[in-house]
């Protein structure tokens, strides 16, 4: 893989995902396979929004590989409340890091701040944007519980807002997946996404009702149905009931069904499906680890 | 000592107790011994509510063993704002970090996260539950200044709300030690505290005038009132200043007398205790890290 | 350089500030001189106000010197908020460390802080007081960009209540400088200030006009001027814009004018600027990791 930058899922051809997954594979086996490759290396973790997950997976990730982070700390506590522009600020932590972790709640920041800098800039979330470490312990996750073969993915939930599931729909196109889309009508996927994956070649389907077609899947994503999106509270509970997974509920599908979600889950999940074999997304959680390590491995 | 999580003082043996004092006098003497025995490996801070003191000593205590820290940050930066059950967040954590130190102002809650994680998980305090290397270090403290033998401690201060002292009173009947419990008697030890000792065995008084019992004292254990309790301020103020600690007061104890204190402290020790030979409570705080450095060591 | 802490800009000789800028050109030129020196040393962090710049770059400095820092937290989450003075504050975490740097919003309170305790305490700011630590990166930038031979420095923007062109001020008496200050009427040196300058002989200029000096200028240090110094909105905006510095305005300076600022800035320099080779303001703050590890490495 050579890229400066990773600031989307989509720069990262069939060829790159392999590259990073194959490496999160050797280094979750063994992971002195590392040991004291990026001492000295430092790595500027730059959170402009919370994410107790993706950082610290990353700080993780950066600590196992034998180097170390440097926290911007809250944004309250960031040149930011005095009124600093980000090019100003990832310019000025360029010199301390020898590379960026960036989360920002607005879209394009990763980009811009990369146009700034000389040193790799990650995307650890832009806003309604890109996620792409996401994306990539995802497929991970699906590679090594699934295999990328003859395979059939359902994401559910709402897809209308959720760039988790539009980033790995699209990536997963590099792979013979086909797609199943599962929430009611008002959180179906947005036009242009599925403009994107039909135009990819991509075999996709969309349901209302998981029921109909849990049965033919591989992998089951789920994604949370955020009550913001309704105007009404009944509204939004009948949809949130009907986009719930429990154990009842997987007794229909096949035995190595896959459950996976990105968390925090809060209802989406019963948590009787904990107890079950389908329960993956703890796992996936722990994935960040390994992918992260692989990527700063071939980033730094 | 072979316990895979620490979650109360009261599933500590005396010889638990012994061998981290032990080991925790050997480091204090020579941290050379432990050098890079624990590389690679990582501690997560899962703070649920601040602690300057506690948190700083644990991430000192994991570098000083050659190992790293992982920060779950403050609440509101973490997946708990969104919702997220607190067995969900260790559940994730676990994949990130060998161990974890949980704080959490839920009594129960370092019980609960125990029984959902492999990792071993340590109590650093659970609301009015438990705190028990708190225990451990005032344990090494007295230990150290005054010993084990034919020993006399005072508590003072809010015995009722303090679980600082209820914890340390339970953990001081492996030893043979008279207990002297000084309070005003709003703030007496609750029943339960009283009877459990009882059954013990231990040797316990309670007083509620300092001056009576100082002289007959080897460790006199302050603890801070706090204005809450007090619904009539005059009230408060008149408690508050019969038990506070002055050098004056001092003059009548034994040469000999160790001053503690779990800190922070308000107005109850006067500053001009800092300079007498009394003062350990900075000390106390110190013993911090060898005791953590220790209780790690044997866990990890 | 034998100090037991940096508390002022003002105790260090001009043989001082050469062993630090000697040893941080050392080390900025051959990170591999330290690497090691300092494992298993441990620097507090205790930023009683918010400061990305210093504090990232303190903690850049140690961990690149092999050795790891322990932070404090934000202040919310710290004993301060029940009560804990500083002096109790710094006695504890001297405990857990083996050295402190202070940032605090009172003046003074570095000073304090040193006399409690044992380790050393460097100054990373103490309200309208010191900041030494900027002060010698300054120094550095101006040494390596313009040398100390023969200088000319402008330092224009808010020169009454700025600490970091007092300390810089002050700190250029040591060398050949002829100084010049350029401000709106309302924001020139405090009379205290000058009279200093003055007792050491320097040679100073006030201006009210950048146009009229930046010919004969080698550096330019330029200031923030802050909204609320000004009762008036209007004003603000007519002081604001005539000390405003852009690429059109730089057209009438030497070709080898340094342009330097502390940062954060807001409008005060053009993003014009920053295309020419006048900007140094960015590498100006990166120069605070050799500095700071220079120091650090002297100190500890």
């Amino acid at each position: 893989m050579r890229h400066d930058h990773l600031l989307s899922a989509k720069q990262l051809s069939r060829g790159d995902i392999e590259t990073v997954l194959d490496r999160a594979a050797a280094l979750a086996d063994d992971l002195g396979a590392v040991a004291g490759a990026h001492v000295d290396r430092l790595l500027g973790l730059c959170f402009f929004e919370p994410s107790t997950r993706t950082k610290m997976s990353f700080d993780a990730a950066m600590k196992r590989l034998g180097g170390d982070t440097i926290d911007m700390g809250g944004i309250d506590s960031s040149s930011v409340t005095k009124g600093e522009s980000l090019a100003d600020t990832v310019r000025v932590i360029e010199g301390y890091a020898d590379a960026l972790v960036l989360r920002h709640p607005s879209e394009g920041s990763a980009q811009l701040a990369s146009e700034f800098v000389d040193v790799p800039v990650i995307n650890a979330g832009d806003g309604a944007g890109q996620h792409p470490t996401q994306t990539l312990l995802d497929l991970y996750t699906i590679r090594e519980n699934a295999g990328f073969e003859d395979l059939s993915v359902g994401m559910m939930g709402d897809l209308k807002y959720g760039r988790t599931v539009h980033s790995l729909a699209h990536a997963l196109t590099n792979f013979d997946v086909s797609q199943h889309f599962i929430s009611p009508e008002s959180l179906q996927l947005p036009r242009s996404v599925r403009y994107d994956l039909h135009g990819t070649g991509a075999q996709i389907r969309e349901h209302t009702d998981v029921e109909e077609v849990v049965e033919a899947l591989d992998v089951l994503y789920v994604t949370r149905i955020q009550r913001e999106r309704f105007p009404d509270e009944n509204e939004y509970r009948k949809v949130a009931g009907e986009y719930r997974i429990d154990a009842e509920l997987l007794e229909r599908a096949g035995d190595d069904l896959t459950v996976m979600h990105p968390l925090p889950r809060v209802d989406e999940i019963a948590p009787d499906v904990d107890e079950t074999d389908h329960a993956t997304y703890f796992q996936q959680a722990h994935n960040g680890v390994p992918v992260r390590m692989a990527l700063l491995d071939l980033m730094l």
